[in-house]
């Protein structure tokens, strides 16, 4: 760290809109955020929705000194749109991409073909080891009747197991992103408390920005009132999330976003309004350490596991009618597909045995053969397609609901406060969340 | 832990070859798999190939008393595979679905349909928490010429860099696997390099089993000798790798595969040799801790991080090629593609423009014509789904190599003995491994 004790880190997070030649004025917009990040030197960039790599090359260009080091994590069939950039080391990145992620013959949508994920870069801050993720979760098209809300929620599931699971050797965790999720909403939640980060506007006592921290608003002319419906006042499903170490201890001592427009400039960045977090990370001395110890007892109290365990089996409901909904499409998908193969199979036993055609004076005009049997191929094809998909989906499903039974399962123990299991005595009685597990399978 | 200072571990793996009416005898080796694992009570047994949940459950009910904590890893449209029993408590599990996997157009091969993987379960063991991984990377069908190396090669790759990133928290760190790659394989030589990760066969003394520690053989009466090409004497494919942690100290006390017949059994369990290693587990006094530290700095010697940059400079060269046949199919799908287009449209104007036909004197025959069409119509599909397939793998395999291209400049920057990178020094004039990635870009 720069100062002994103490180090602040100024973090950026902005939805790009970058679809070239869709997006309105992404060439001018892509120039102002270069200017504007140049200027401005944040520590760290989060850039997410920079659909085209050459936007990531421009901007790399005009970033080289002010953030020499940068990263593009590529993924589906356009990339998975999100960018780092940099003013520390990145020593080391890793992508987990998400398992479900909409359909990819929801083409008008788009999700499927961007290959969402969630981008990890292990940073080198002084001698603090930062790991920092970016994420971009699957769009919320219609919040009324959402049928992409299972697939955000393995999403967010998914997202907080690999921030957990990566995060232990570091010293700071920082998460940036377009969550596409209110701030309450299950994903959220399920997110935050599993992993214990911290949303930095609601840490913050400093705050400039929209009211409420909305991130998306009526005010921004890229966007259509109609689809914020009614949330007049704009929706937040842009975050910065942080949290400490046993070594570090992290605060936010400020929080700012744009608020639709930029001074100086007829439109502002994106459609989306940009974040600034100002995060200050303080080393423990070795007194503090107990301190700290007893901070992390008082958070694994009963009552946040018990919460836990609630938020996880409200997560694992929605998954199971996730799991209802994909069986049926499925089941609607193979129905079709024995129907178009009944139809092949009739029209060639017409074909081939004349008395079928149940007294027809003409044979079976040969046009209509091969249209009729065209049809049936495609039908056939197109189902079997389908039905592929929707088990890859079923199988991503069922494996994030047995994840989830195991993880209150796990949980449930810790709040019984029962010891842990010890092989000998497991071999006699399995203890009691066990065997709740094993019953429902 | 049960003794205060020591613990052992019996660690099981075995490629179960699962296939549900294609393997042989897969319903009696099962029955003799469960009876088996039943008999033996080891702490840890990963089986891959159990293709069938029907097969797990039927294991998972039989091994309820001697292994009452399992997990089943489902993906892909088959499912991985993958499968876990343990006597300690599974406390969390989490999935890495590989992001290259064969291709599903090549369904003899049946790859693609498992969804290969790597499942992770955070077990319990006394007071020590094992970080537990069980993992099958794609096969090697053809070695002389093996179109799937790069994809293996970015499996291992990917696998490194998921047990790297979620052990840290560990104290003892356990694999086992068909990794489908000799010893000194490139994907092998890079996942134990990065990882640290230590070869239980290599680390015994006390080996029992078939020369060379081999687990594909020859007098398996399961497979085929032309299988083995070469390798008369049989390919060692399948491994238990381990490592500690800075408290704890992993050995392996002994070591042991079966032989390709079992003992008052017709048949073997597999066609694969299941392997059996005995881990012990030393926690260390805090004047050990020292000691660790010496052992590790020695570790991170110059000479084993210039071993990892030639290893992981190896593997991007395989990557590139990758890419660079990847590329050339897309081009075909593409110029295919567009030729099925322009057939198309040549069809449609001589069925629209009679004078096209060159005084031909009967017009375009109706049943000639839709044939025609359909043909066209089938490759614009075709083409255009294996389009998007090769993009996907493009995207992929780049992603790859620009980790890979990362991690050796962040590796030579360590070799080279070059400070930390500080923002302000960056910001002048960056380290020379920065101007080397940035160069290639």
């Amino acid at each position: 760290m720069t100062n002994a004790d103490s180090v602040r880190i100024r973090v950026f997070s902005l939805n790009c809109w970058g679809i070239r030649f869709l997006s309105k004025l992404c060439t001018e917009r892509y120039a102002m955020i270069g200017d504007m990040l140049c200027k401005e030197e944040h520590d760290i960039v989060l850039l997410q929705e920079v659909w085209s790599e050459k936007d990531y090359l421009f901007l790399k260009k005009k970033l080289s000194l002010s953030h020499p080091h940068s990263h593009y994590f590529k993924s589906g069939v356009i990339g998975s749109g999100l960018a780092m950039f940099s003013k520390h080391r990145i020593r080391d990145t890793f992508l987990y991409r998400f398992s479900l992620n909409g359909y990819p013959y929801m083409a008008h949508h788009g999700d499927w073909f961007g290959g969402k994920a969630v981008g990890m870069a292990v940073l080198s801050i002084g001698s603090l080891t930062a790991n920092v993720y970016v994420t971009h979760l699957h769009a919320e098209y219609c919040r009324e009747k959402d049928s992409y809300l299972p697939h955000r929620v393995v999403q967010a599931w998914e997202l907080q197991q690999f921030v957990r699971h990566t995060s232990a050797g570091a010293d700071v965790v920082i998460l940036g992103g377009d969550l596409n999720m209110h701030p309450q909403d299950l994903g959220n939640r399920l997110l935050r408390s599993y992993t214990g980060l911290r949303d930095a506007y609601l840490e913050t006592d400093t705050f400039n920005g929209c009211e409420d921290g909305v991130t998306l608003i009526a005010d921004n002319p890229f966007i259509n009132k109609k689809e914020l419906g009614p949330f007049e006042k704009g929706i937040r499903i842009d975050y910065i999330l942080f949290k400490g170490s046993s070594k570090v201890d992290v605060f936010c001592d400020s929080m700012s976003t744009t608020k639709g427009s930029v001074p100086d400039h007829p439109f502002p960045y994106s459609d989306h309004e940009a974040l600034m977090a100002e995060l200050r990370l303080v080393s423990h001395t070795p007194i503090e350490t107990g301190r700290e110890k007893c901070i992390k007892e008082k958070d694994s109290t009963a009552g946040r596991v018990a919460e836990l365990v609630d938020i996880v089996t409200e997560a694992r409901t929605e998954v199971k009618v996730g799991l209802h909904c994909t069986e049926s499409m499925r089941y609607t998908a193979a129905r079709t597909g024995v129907m178009g193969l009944a139809l092949l199979l009739l029209e060639l036993a017409i074909a081939a045995v004349p008395w079928l055609a149940l007294g027809a004076e003409q044979p079976f005009p040969l046009t209509s053969f091969y249209l009729l049997a065209a049809l049936c191929f495609a039908i056939l094809l197109t189902t079997f397609m389908l039905y592929i998909l929707y088990t890859m989906e079923l199988k991503s499903l069922q494996g994030a609901e047995d994840q989830m039974r195991l993880a209150v399962g796990s949980l449930q123990e810790n709040l019984r406060g029962f010891p842990l299991a010890q092989p000998h005595v497991s071999l006699r009685k399995p203890p009691e969340g066990v065997s709740v597990m094993d019953q429902e399978e």
